[in-house]
């Protein structure tokens, strides 16, 4: 594990030797997994690892990854679902707060509300379907947009990706909650936003490059009435950068990438997920949330 | 009616004569009811309407009627619950938007997650008890204090208004949904928000002066982990004013007066509302939402 791990999550791994943060090349060579934060499972690391089965990310995301240096066979597990009832609050948070004005301050401006309107979610895995959930008490229609949905039950219609221009036209509400992958980076480029209603409402907590970033700002100039927030950013030569020009247009509203960790939880509950799927896969050979290589390389 | 009304309401009163706006003195001693915002029905209009059984207003408020030129006798009915979807939708925006920071911008924040936490509504009438029924699915502990309370289904707990101080002790929301009375003016004042826990976050949807205005500078000052984050400010001669020192700070955010009028409703709810009323009152003798003027003056 390259960071440390509370008590919670290594109670989960007692019987096997957990080594934390710092460990000498003999120690490195015999583990059979690595929990990381992406950026951390560097060539330099990996190199060491020769007896590694299996990698584990603290994150859900797994686009900061280097699938390059990871060796060949070793399966890489994403830590899917671990921060979806945060992430899931904050996307609520961004796109009511945005509807009724609040980051504009002390300025006249018009509320949206969205009882009985229309919601689509662009990426229907776990953050879009508890984002779903909880559409339910405000009677909207929720219309999912997925290659694969982890709770249908909660979307009263549900279509491919590819449909994302078209059912942009229908809604009063978006929120975007996609992986980065090969298939998603730009997904949502000028012409599906072009197709919005004009005061509609987007909210953005995925990764900020499944939103190209010069077509969002050139649409949010073209459309004062429409409101875009985000909590995830665009990469500057790799790393998430949070200064865009964005910020200069009154419609654009945000916060920078803490929608995972609020205040008290820290990451307690995602060291303990990864920690169960790593047991998992000692145990049964078999984990949760295997990550589709070709999906990113 | 000294507005207009949509067909959707004079329909609701088809069978009765329904004067809008402007009416000669004859007409005026005619009429049997009188469906108004609080400051049009003033001395020099209510002195004219000699045959007058009832007075409905347009708002659910009725803080801001002149009670004194009512005459003796005419019973007054309230707007109350008119507005209560919208309003109370944007008492869950300003609760979550501030409490995800989206109004700080582009500035670090830590963001406060409230699943599971508990939630202290305040003022149990129709809008608190629909941010009662919302917090549902964020399964919060839901804890009112009220004289009465509209839909007792959807609290945890429930208690007088005087326990203010002890339960803001125990929680991490609060939506203050009063009516502005001799008995709520300035309940919300420092020694009920000194013992409120360090990172609460407030919202204010009912009327400014149900909070202290200094008290609550003072406090957002000594306290810059709280947050507030309001539609209702304080009346500056008589008149709801947007311009309070509370801008200056932080911590503070809110919106101007607008949660009760989202883009597109244009008051046709609430006008059809204040026409059932009337018709209710005319063929019963009765009707919702009667104002005990004793609370007023």
């Amino acid at each position: 594990m390259t960071d440390s791990l509370p008590p919670e999550a290594t109670s989960v791994l007692a019987g096997y030797d957990v080594i934390e943060k710092e460990a000498d090349d003999a120690t490195l060579s015999a583990c059979d997994a690595l929990i990381c934060w992406p950026r951390r499972a560097d060539a330099y690391l990996l190199k060491k690892m020769k007896g590694l089965r299996m990698v584990q990310t603290m994150s859900a995301g797994v686009d900061a990854l280097d699938f390059r240096v990871v060796p060949p066979g070793v399966p890489v597990f994403s830590n899917a679902g671990a921060y979806t009832p945060a992430v899931a609050e904050h996307a609520w948070g961004l796109l009511l707060g945005a509807a009724k004005g609040i980051h504009l301050r002390n300025q006249k401006s018009t509320p949206r509300a969205f009882r009985g309107k229309t919601l689509l979610i662009v990426g229907g895995g776990s953050i879009g379907s508890e984002v779903a959930r909880l559409s339910k008490s405000l009677e909207m229609k929720t219309i999912g947009l997925s290659r694969t949905f982890r709770s249908p039950e909660f979307y009263d219609e549900m279509h491919p990706l590819s449909a994302l221009p078209g059912y942009m036209a229908r809604a009063d509400a978006v929120v975007i909650a996609l992986p980065l992958t090969k298939a998603t980076n730009g997904i949502v480029a000028y012409d599906a936003l072009s197709k919005a209603r004009e005061k509609v409402v987007i909210a953005n907590v995925g990764r900020g490059e499944t939103v190209n970033e010069e077509d969002l700002i050139r649409w949010l100039k073209e459309r004062p009435e429409s409101r875009f927030a985000t909590d995830v950013f665009w990469k500057v030569d790799g790393k998430e950068s949070f200064s865009t020009k964005a910020w200069d247009l009154p419609n654009f509203t945000g916060t920078l990438h803490i929608s995972g960790v609020p205040v008290g939880e820290e990451l307690v509950g995602a060291k303990v997920a990864a920690a169960w799927n790593v047991k998992r896969y000692f145990e049964s050979g078999a984990a949760l949330n295997r990550v589709d290589v070709a999906e990113y390389v």
